[in-house]
């Protein structure tokens, strides 16, 4: 009996948050995956109350409805993707910018998740972080924003990270590992951020 | 004493959500006015549990910091102003599109509202509807949408409003007024979206 | 000699311009790749002094620079592509609307051939057509030029032509051929613009 | 007779560009307007064949088409905008970011030219200059790009300023004078790209 009032007087422990983390290059070092690598690190030594699950996206084939055997019918490596995107609570996206824009990997993956009959994002809060040369993704980030209207994701607006990987001191080192304390406590706030809008949108959907 | 019972048992009434509605053009007949009208003729036939207070915005001058007799003071039409974005819930933005973006006159409104020390935007749902030509005001639409990511406004996904205002036929009389059922129907699932969102946000903020 | 004097005194001929056209959809029934069959057919029965070469993208890996195997030396498809662009005078992008933005396979098609050493699309003109729903693509097409003024291309401004696919009476037949007369004039006027803008930017570079 | 075959034998004067600058910035002490001053230095110091008349812009009326008193009939100020716009060859905008688009002021000065009956922007070379904070006002410049779609400018892809008016060590003084030599070459090199094209349009036009 006493074990009983001890566990009803303990704290209720917070709800974990499932987040998929997603990375729009395919390159092994790089900067945008270690972006990815440092929030997962970030999981271990916080209390953060949210497990980040990455997912490899190169895998896809390039959408072409052609391919798909019936209505919503989708060959099983999309099928799997989509249902690993309908289970998670929500999203970071590691984008890099390519061109002023979003690269063609990630943009492949965000159509495949979204084709009829289930657009598998819809409703749900992402953010975006992105590591890339001049102004560290910016273009790419508002691009991704506005696809995220369609998508219908709710993208957090506070904060934004956007790294320089061509700055000085080095942000990352040759893996493409984050080095830098700062930005490091940056993404941090970032999740936070994000985890906070995911129970926001969540308590009272 | 049993009318007190008959108070306490009787349903709670859903909260009022306050939306503060601002129009781009400054024009007497503009249809984007006509938008903003026919969402306070809403508000009377049907049960929204919204009030709308429609801001004049022609009366702010052009924003230029050195106005301001000191920091954070502000001419007293802008203080008028900012307050009563401060008080709102939520807010409709009718957005008609000049030259593929937003108007200066509620560009000038946007930026006045979020100066330090205080962007009274902050934290809070809104939604867009728009009326001109071609594309309906779509891409004034998308720069707005960009413009509330740095006033943390949270602008809903769905659903989206552009009317063609040169449609045949016509949507609009010649004073602005709405007068394609179609169109109202539209108007009113945006609202209740606008106040679903609000709710949804502030319940757990 | 008289054959030269004829010959001398004969109209110059008007230079031929080289377009090479790109699809963003990898369907074989797509409306966006009837618009360009439906330009390529205007060559045939129009004196419009541009000859357009169509070329499949579908064959392009997904952008990945661990694939190159020194600094500038492509995979052949690649290569056979880079070519391809750096000979054309300049480009039509058919271009439809995923999820607000282009689609993977152009985009991934715009990366490829704007690799280092040689941005290969740099310093020519070009023009966007698109059919999709509701807006036509115009969304992607806004998107298209950001990308376009980091690829330095010189995207005619007008006229913009946007078909919405879904529209009574129906614009393309069920293989995707446009059939619609008032389309194929405007993308006659597209193509003719692209065309005095090519020679107006290369008579004097 | 002699000094006639020396002149005709004299190298023909290079054609002298006219430049319209405008500020999106009313402050006095604007760092955007110190680019345009530094812009005009360069004139002075330098053969540029071009020549820059910076119009002010705070005087315009807040555009409302009510306010004329007819068909293309202007309030004289506006007239005397639109009389400068149409005379000149190209335009530099110095342009700085509030809330992640173009100022209002900027706005209302390219809304007020492109009045019918006339848009007396269309087919003339522009480029975009820009200080602010964090991005150096990279945001604002895209939407200005897409605005100038439907005015009609050629506006440069290369080179890009964007200047971040807080990074260390100052780029201006406390006047909004432009005192970092880097960034005056910068500005010399996007002076010339925007003479150049400007010529290129023109002599074949």
């Amino acid at each position: 009996m006493g074990s009983i009032e001890a566990l009803s007087s303990a704290p209720e422990p917070k709800p974990v948050i499932k987040v998929v983390a997603l990375c729009g290059s395919l390159r092994k070092a790089s900067n945008n995956l270690g972006l990815i690598r440092a929030a997962m690190e970030l999981m271990k030594v916080e209390e953060m109350e949210m497990e980040i699950e990455y997912i490899e996206i190169s895998t896809l084939p390039m959408l072409n409805t052609d391919l798909l055997i019936g209505y919503g019918v989708f060959p099983p490596v999309v099928e799997d993707f989509r249902r690993k995107i309908l289970e998670a609570d929500c999203f970071l996206f590691a984008s890099p910018e390519y061109n002023y824009s979003v690269t063609a990997p990630l943009k492949n993956a965000l159509d495949w998740a979204s084709c009829p009959p289930t657009n598998v994002w819809a409703d749900k809060a992402a953010a975006i972080v992105s590591a890339s040369g001049s102004l560290g993704g910016a273009r790419g980030q508002y691009h991704l924003r506005q696809i995220g209207v369609y998508l219908d994701l709710h993208i957090i607006n506070k904060p934004e990270l956007f790294l320089n990987g061509f700055d000085e001191p080095a942000k990352f080192d040759s893996n493409g590992d984050l080095i830098d304390p700062e930005a490091k406590q940056k993404l941090k706030q970032l999740l936070l951020a994000l985890r906070a809008f995911t129970l926001r949108l969540r308590n009272n959907s």
